[in-house]
Formats: C-alpha cells, sequence, structure tokens
C-alpha cells in the first residue's frame, strides 16, 4: 500500500463491519459475527515490475499471484477465491494472455484459491491485478501492528534467493547448473508461504507478521513502526543460491538478502519466552527451521548488529513501487 | 467479464465455498453456511475506457467506482468494500490521483462502501483497476441465468443519456443549458441502482438481472443467452437529453439507448403474472417508474419489434473491452 491513499480523504466513519482497514497487508471484514474475511490487492506493470520481453508469461502470472497469496498468507488466513484484472499490451497475443493465466490459476489452485473472474482489457502496456480475498477465524487474525518491545523476529526461511534470480537473468554469470537453476526458480517461481502463515496465526505469543515482499530491512522496518517500535537486526539468514551468486558477480550476498525482496517469506515478531517451543514445533511440522534475525527495540529505527557487537544505523531499502526503483 | 478467461484452463473442481463463479456481473462464495458474499472487478484504461485529457479526474474515479458498485447493485446484493489499484501514467501528478481518488471515495461513501485498500504504481498509461465486494443473503442473490421463456424483461429507468453526455463532451452542439447539464452529468456522475437492485433481489418474480453498462442489447443479449433464451425487445424507454442531443447532433436516440452503454440501468426479467403488482409497488418505493421493455422468448436470438409489429432481428452491439471498439 502505498502512503498517498493512507492520506487520501477519508470523511466519516469506515463502515461498522470492516474491522481492518489501509495500511496492512490486507484489509479485513466481518460478513458474520463469527466471520472474517480478508482481501488484498496488488498491481504490476510490464517495464516496471516485470519484463515480459525477458520473462516467459507463465512465471509472470506466477509471480503475480505469489505476491498477492503472500499477502493473504501474512494475515494469517487462507485464501478462498481470486479476481483479476488483465491489460493486455500490443506486444501480447492470445497465446501471451493464456500462458499467463495459466501460471496465476496453477499456483492458485494448488492452494485451493479459484479465479472467479475479472476483467480483460486492452491497453498501452501489459498489466495485471491481483486481489485475492481469504478468510480466517477472527481470533487468528494477524496483523503487522501488534509487536512489543522485546519481542524476537523471526522469518520462515533464507532471503535473497530471488534478487540472486534476477541478476542470473541480467548478467552474464559463471555459476554451476544448481546454483543457476535455483536461483531463477526461487525468482521465477517463488512460493507463498500460506499454510506458515496459518500455522504461525494460531499461536497466542505471535504478536505481528507481515511478508518479506520488498526487502528485509524495508518489510521489519513497517513492522516496527507499525507496531511503534524500532527493530535491531542481529542476524540475516543468506540463501545458499544468493550467496553463491553473490560471489559470482562480485556482489553483496547481505544486500541481496536486506533489499532483494520477493522472497515472500514470512517475518514475525513473538514473545521471547514462547520461540523456542514454537520453532521446535515449527521445524517439526514443516521440516525446516524458524530463523531468528532480530529484536523489536523501544528505540524507533533500524539498526544492524555487526560483528563486533556494535550496532549502526540501517536505511530502511528496499524496492519503492510508485517511483519504481529501488531505494 | 471476457470470453477468454472463461475458456481459460480451469483443471479441478471449484473450492467448495464457490457459488458462483465466471460469467456473471460478479461472483459469489460462502464465507458461512448462512452468508454470501458477492465480487466483482473491472479495469479502465486511459484512452481506451476513458479520456484523462477531456475528462476531470474525479470524473474518472466516479465512473469507475460506479461501474464496479454497479455490478454488486446486479447481484441483488449490499456493498461493502472496495480495493483501488492505480497504474499513474507520466502525465498524472500527485493533485490528479487524489482528485480521482476523491471521485471514487466520495461515490462509494455514500454507499457506504469503504475502500479498504489497494496499490498505487507508476504505469506508461493511466489505468485503474477497482474491486468491490458484497453481501446478500444467499436466497437473495440474483444472477443472469435464470430468465425463462415468457418473462417480461424491465429496465430501472430510460436509456442513453449516458453516451448522449459523451457526444456532448466531442461535439460542439446547440443545446439549451438544461439538456447539456443533465447529458454531462449522466455521463460523468452515473449513478448505480444500489438500493433498487437490493429491493429487486428479494423478490421472488424476478428471475435474472444484470446491469446495463455495455448497452442495452449488448446486455439483454446477455441475460437471454445465459437464461438459454432469446429476446425481443418491444419498446426502449430514451432518457429526455438523449433524445435532445440526438436531435441536435442528426443521429438516432434509440441507437445512444441501445449501444450507448453506461447508464447502469438494471435490466431484469419478472415472471409476468407478477410484473403489476411489482411495478406498483417499485412506482412507489422509489418515485419512478420500473419500465418494460420486452420479453424472453424460446427461440435464440435478439429481436425488435418495429411499430408496424413485425420484428426485425438485431445484431447484439455495444462496447467491446478487449478490442476496444464498438461492435
Amino acid at each position: 500500500m502505498c502512503a498517498i491513499l493512507e492520506e487520501a480523504p477519508a470523511e466519516g466513519p469506515a463502515p461498522r463491519r470492516i474491522r481492518l482497514g489501509i495500511g496492512d497487508d490486507a484489509a479485513a471484514w466481518r460478513p458474520s459475527r463469527s466471520h472474517l474475511s480478508v482481501i488484498g490487492s496488488d498491481a504490476l506493470v510490464d517495464g516496471v515490475h516485470f519484463r515480459s520481453d525477458a520473462m516467459e508469461a507463465r512465471a509472470i502470472g506466477h509471480r503475480a499471484m505469489a505476491a498477492n497469496l503472500s499477502d493473504i498468507a501474512a494475515m494469517g488466513a487462507c485464501p478462498v477465491l481470486a479476481t483479476v484484472a488483465l491489460g493486455v499490451g500490443p506486444a501480447a497475443g492470445e497465446d501471451w494472455i493464456l500462458d499467463c493465466y495459466r501460471g496465476m490459476h496453477a499456483l492458485a489452485r494448488r492452494y485451493g484459491t479459484a479465479i472467479v473472474g475479472g476483467d480483460i482489457v486492452r491497453s498501452p502496456a501489459t498489466l495485471l491485478s491481483i486481489t485475492v480475498v481469504g478468510e480466517v477465524a477472527p481470533s487468528h487474525l494477524c496483523t503487522r501492528d501488534g509487536g512489543k518491545p522485546g519481542d524476537l523476529l523471526v522469518v520462515t526461511g533464507p532471503l535473497g534467493a530471488s534478487r540472486a534470480g534476477l541478476e542470473v537473468m541480467r548478467r552474464s554469470l559463471d555459476l554451476d547448473d544448481t546454483t543457476r537453476a535455483a536461483a531463477l526458480r526461487a525468482f521465477a517461481e517463488p512460493e507463498p508461504r500460506i499454510a506458515e502463515g496459518r500455522w504461525l496465526g494460531r499461536s497466542v505469543s505471535l504478536h505481528a507478521m507481515l511478508d518479506c515482499s520488498d526487502g528485509l530491512a524495508l518489510d521489519v522496518s513497517r513492522l516496527a513502526r507499525a507496531s511503534g517500535c524500532g527493530a535491531t537486526l542481529l542476524d540475516i539468514p543468506i540463501a545458499a543460491a544468493a550467496t553463491a551468486v553473490a560471489l559470482a558477480a562480485g556482489d553483496d550476498a547481505h544486500r541481496y538478502a536486506l533489499e532483494g525482496g520477493e522472497d515472500f517469506e514470512l517475518i514475525a515478531a513473538i514473545a521471547p519466552r514462547a520461540l523456542e517451543h514454537l520453532a521446535e514445533r515449527f521445524e517439526r511440522h514443516f521440516g525446516r527451521p524458524l530463523i531468528p534475525i532480530g529484536r523489536l527495540d523501544p528505540e524507533p529505527g533500524l539498526r544492524l548488529m555487526d560483528t563486533d557487537g556494535s550496532a549502526r544505523d540501517l536505511a530502511p531499502s528496499g524496492w519503492d513501487h510508485l517511483s519504481g526503483e529501488w531505494r
């Protein structure tokens, strides 16, 4: 969500059934006393968020759907349905449309999500706007604003592989086949953490959650700020493919993880006393660890703990959707 | 909805809670046993569906929201919330965005609908993609496919004024101030028929309903075809402003009404024996008539009854969203 909409005129009270409006990964409303529905929207434009001349239509569809499903996962909710608005640019023919749709559909279907409608229109540039609706028990809704100072921050997986895949596409790098394939797959076919989000959302020790879509630094800053806290990052888990690609490219793998985004792992703030037990159960359930990355602080701002134990300020950087630039 | 999505691969069964998928004005699902939610999406592109150089941003926002609320009205549902994806073209500044948003927000608010989120992205062309969610008692859901041969077709108001407004904008016409203002208002600030849709949806004698968004001929054809029928139009109610503008422009006012679209009146198929009573109650409630326009036939196709009592075939014509042309 963009700041300009948050600042736009919202005269009068929100209708009574709206539980959560602009500002989180998704909004929530109560269709009835016992149910909570959540809704999230994302728009992706050719040349800004993806390049139709450099990526397969199917992957473009997959990634767009993944981003939206990930927003629902970050609420602790189960996705139910999606609508798709597709603006078809001059270069996109019927095959392109169908392949893109197939990419969206295959991923959505894997998570029991039906594409129930939408719109296809001619457009000067190809673009995708997806809206996903999910459902969650009212007591399991996870927002980004419930973190408390002292909470431990965790992620559901290592980061940076998606950005590494982008570098592999852009540059000619000397890589082994396994690394190349892993990086490209992370970029083209990221997996939203639906089951992980629902599982974490059921824990009373989880105080806040969002998905890592725009880069760890920016997304942790968002969670911290929404919770009225700051944050210190103690450790940044870097995906193996990100380390290998960064090495071949002469880049800093930390930056892939901190600023790359689109890994769609979940970031959560957890009560400190609960972490050990929760992480143990998480690993037993999902077969991979819940990774501690830092903590929420009473002081605002974002800090990175260096290896010598000193903390330095970190500018929250990542992908700015409105400017279409890294910042 | 576009045919290509209806034909796209939909392997496997739809998730159990989806009650109505692609093909109607909106889709419907059951968040719980006693509740039904509906969802509809529309995308509008600058230069295809509107012209940002010829219309005020506020009116563009209003019209886009009206089109989406109208889809919800056509299901007999009450709109609850909306998400907005806004692609901001090079020519649109912050003022443009805020004015457009104000237009959407003012109309949505009038119908108790909260804009709960969305996305703003830079884009080569300005575009708007809106998704509206509404709610309806399961027994009051109105689809377009329940019409029966012999049903009478009605509309909630006279047609053609929106198209007349478009002509007033495009051409220099000799018109009195009242006509000019009425036509421009019909074009720039069309009103979705939310209360009318909910009221009609509660009648057991209403068999099918949709909104008149792409022209009477095309929309009646859609209702008839979805219901496995054909239709004969006996009378076409033309708005006073449409008659006056067509006269000044040397056009056929019938074409404004038949092909113009975007009047957002509702078209319904009603059991013949119920019409008199329903129309009387409608007029008492809304202060204007429910206007009979024709009937559903067992034979497929669309016919227009001429003044001499003979019927001639009518090609379903109106706005084709994918080609961006009248057809």
